[in-house]
């Protein structure tokens, strides 16, 4: 912390500061300059800035930024890589997970699954307990979409992601899934994210709405705090005063992400556009721009999907962006496997 | 829903969407225009909005506002009154809530009960679950805090306003607490509104840091919408690009809200500012503006306050605000009431 | 300015900054904390912190704020009041300026000025040079327009404010009123700030829709620094993503303004809802805030004006409005005259 | 327009509203759905939307949008394709210019064009007018600034682009730059738009720092309206809460401008990031989401430049930069050529 003094701030003034912050335990270190007392402030104590600023005399309190430690590159240099199975989250390989919004049917999921399997994708997404905005909308399957999922991953080989929404299902759903997502909504639901701190399972956590990338660190703090060190982020979009877009995807948060943090990135061009034929564009950014993977929504027929079908894409419109992300993964050293079956010729 | 075709689009494209809306069991009126035409949308089936937009020879589709029904006032035109004990809510008289941020110590809720109770107000707000954006900081005191708060309340004949922030806490706090609050990080936490609409008392439910007030709207469906009729709503600031602010403080929120809504309408000038030397313009700016009411912190010990003691008042600046309140008040027909004890001479 | 290094950061690269700063003209305070170094930086020299930020071991750049200086209240500590005739803004009086947005025709600017006249306006407001969004909008009357409004205004007694759009407009605009207005738009036009620096007339300078307060301030400086010390500033709106209303009026710029900077603040409670249905409930709450005036639109038929109809009220409303303001004013101290004619019974 | 007339909305104020449109020369046509009543408003009318919300009965007015029509894809179907000299703009090869913030002296403006000429730059960027928001900054060579571009530009075979800032430069640039090239804060300056439609040379238009899409493309309206049909437009970043990055630079943007408009579309990843650390990722990105080109700032020596060097990339960063953009513009069918000295083996 750093104390700006006014410019005509008396001795008593500057020194009642001082007296004030040593005795909330801190240690001071004084620079005067041609026109202004600037104090820098370090230690163990705990001090609100925004109350110092109040103290008389006093211009601003400059807060050093980054109280998140473990979630920080300072306290770790080298990236994270999450390994589940064969699938290595944040090395060379972009990782791909797609699927549709909700399981609502075993024939939907399993021709999802399929056809995100086919095109390149390493994990199945889709849930089973829907937070929508009205309470007259569909809530989800519960526990039956969940090994609806679950038997869609096993048969085409591909790891299971999906929504936890509230402490009480964790549980559930750990017998099911491979990696946890917290949704944007939940962003600072710091109970649940505590909870998930005691697990031991990935957690992919979603940038809220409107938090910071600051704000979104801490987050992710709370869980590295609670010990599972294995947490994933994802940008989803924020909110501006633009309307054309359902939210503005935040691409400029991925190299600022990398250079703040050592957890792996992703981006959800589904919900950051809000819709379909946006979120080709947005897809192919996201990986020119560095991210560590994509979360897509995939539906076999998107038109007649019970929840966020107009962003979903078709499975023919998945191969194409597969194809085309192929073509750019290498300009920043990446690549993005093609699975045996496309190898085959599928994919195009 | 509207749906506004292009100028140039074809007949068959006209009569594609046409059939795709009758499939999905709408009803559908043709308007031809000079350059366009416009289809109508109505009945009782669900469509996405998003999706017919995608459809070729669509322009755009003008979704009609409004899709909660219980909060608003063309379904309830009368402005709903809620009383408790002999406190009225949404009445002619302005209802000014304040107490500390957190219940710390007997002492500390004890002597802020007595300030707040002194100048004038009705109920008093104190937390003991903390919900902090650092898993490094205080997190509340809990239970005990809920007792010491409504020690205080009693002593003073004040009414109980706390944070609920799970669904976990919710048999504990109605044990104490006259009225449940709903935190802006929880405005769109369903999970917890289901269950609060199942309980019979009262909910004040914060608006989300960037929350649009229909969003915030359809929030209180949820909880309306479980039977429990006694919902309030408290703008608590919305994040913008200004940071000379914690956040911008939304004043027009208020005249919107009691145009649209029926529900009474609270301010918390302390989060929506951040700093105490900027509250008191701002609870007059609300009062003017026709809240119902305020929440505000207030500390006998501001600076030594475990939580928010920056934006927390001292006993003689809440004075001080409430003797101007009563001035304003009666510009747009309210008032505040005088307490006895305020009426001999205290207040200023 | 003040450098917080990495705190991994090696004594070389400490001592690489340091040199930079120096040779850039700069004296270097150095502090050294448990965990980190913090650079003290002042000096005459001009340094981007942006470039500081690039080199290796610096954490982050803090920057002092107020790079503006004549407009803050560390260079003038007392409120500046702009007198022009009988009228004086930044006292104690709050003044309201009102009017129509464009002079449209003779009856309805004579109409429109008497009108606000008697309700104790002190500034017919009304514009000949009208910046529209669409091209294909009605533009103004030019000079044409300047004269009517000057001659209302005398009719009334009252003194003149119209908007400057270009730097080649001035001439005429000296010609005719008592104080130039600058555009939300024109915020940041440099040019025209310089060359209303230049003259000797107030001008109002009107908040940018996405500028912050600093910025705000700082265009407040191109003016001050050209000598010409008579500015006043308008909040008008700020862009944000609620949609419910054109643009979020910051009423809490108010106490930060009052708090930065000495000189008067108005507020313009038209443009800052864009509904005259709204008008009356900001304009409220902008006098309780402390704002020590106000600009409003009033036509004497606004469903029928060519532009901003309808933002305008109707002379009745205005005149409730007044009556409003009459009470809540004293709240902080201040007081809004009125006129004789509505001494003798017009207002209510 | 589209009018929504309230559920409970009476015989009378239904008649009223139509009456009044009529009044007003416009055709409405009647839809009677089972709980309202929706009025589809046509005709060549002039009506302010929001006027009509204002009426008795009335739910809300939902504007069709597209107020601009000579930008739209409606009007034109297919890319304008700016051409000059031999640079092709809007077609197959994604056109960079690149060059220095502003032009500072002969040997800078020389070696920065050498520079960006060899990595594959087409146009040469670099301002003589400088709008800079302190009145105490650099402001810029003026007309020798020109001739040092002009003449820098010729001795690479570049064309060349400058910022006008006010109708009385157009005279001057006219005579040395190929494009004219508009800022962010001059967006809705519509006395220069409308000058600019004059002229017959291309225009580039940035998006305002706060501006929706639907106005930047009504600012282009001005241009194109006048008879100039050669206009380009640029994103260079929203404004947002988030402030790790100067601004948001809008990505989105890219796929939503191809869509509603036939203009070519441009980012400025320099701006937009306010970082060169940061630059790379986003013109990868930009140009992987389908923009028809960038504009960089590239400086011989960004430590030293006298405006924005923290954003101006060194000649290695960016001839690294054009080599990785040469591999991604493929995947979306697009080129980037090489220039015949960089292909004898330069760029890498």
């Amino acid at each position: 912390m750093v104390v700006v003094m006014k410019e005509r701030a008396s001795d008593e003034q500057v020194e009642h500061v001082i007296a004030h912050l040593v005795e909330l335990g801190m240690d001071v270190h004084r620079s005067s300059g041609a026109s202004r007392i600037v104090l820098g402030v370090v230690g163990s104590g705990k001090v609100d800035p925004r109350l110092i600023e109040l103290l008389d005399g006093v211009h601003e309190v400059l807060r050093i930024s980054e109280p998140y430690k473990l979630a920080s590159r300072t306290f770790k240099a080298e990236d994270t890589v999450i390994v589940s199975g064969d699938v290595r989250i944040g090395g060379d390989e972009v990782i791909v997970m797609a699927g549709p919004c909700s399981a609502e049917t075993e024939t939907q999921v399993n021709s999802s699954a399929a056809a995100v399997k086919r095109a390149g994708a390493k994990v199945l997404r889709g849930g089973a307990f829907k937070p929508r905005s009205s309470p007259y909308s569909f809530q989800g399957l519960g526990e039956q979409g969940l090994q609806m999922l679950r038997s869609a991953a096993n048969a085409q080989d591909l790891k299971l992601i999906t929504e936890v929404m509230d402490i009480s299902q964790i549980e559930v759903i750990d017998k099911y899934a491979d990696f946890f997502q917290v949704g944007a909504r939940n962003m600072q639901n710091f109970t649940l994210l505590r909870e998930l701190g005691r697990t031991r399972k990935p957690v992919m956590l979603k940038r809220g709405i409107s938090a910071t990338i600051e704000e979104w660190l801490l987050s992710a703090e709370y869980i590295l705090s609670g010990g599972n060190t294995q947490v994933m982020l994802c940008e989803r979009g924020i909110r501006t005063f633009e309307s054309a877009t359902r939210n503005t995807l935040d691409i400029s948060a991925i190299p600022v992400v990398k250079q703040l943090s050592h957890l792996p990135m992703f981006v959800d061009p589904s919900h950051g556009t809000g819709r379909r034929d946006k979120v080709g564009a947005m897809a192919r950014a996201a990986v020119a721009a560095g991210a560590d993977g994509l979360i897509i929504e995939v539906h076999c027929d998107p038109d007649r999907a019970l929840s966020d079908g107009a962003q979903s894409m078709f499975p023919g419109q998945f191969d194409r962006l597969m194809a085309e992300l192929r073509i750019i993964a290498p300009a920043i050293g990446r690549s993005i496997c093609l699975e045996p079956v496309a190898r085959r010729g599928w994919a195009r």
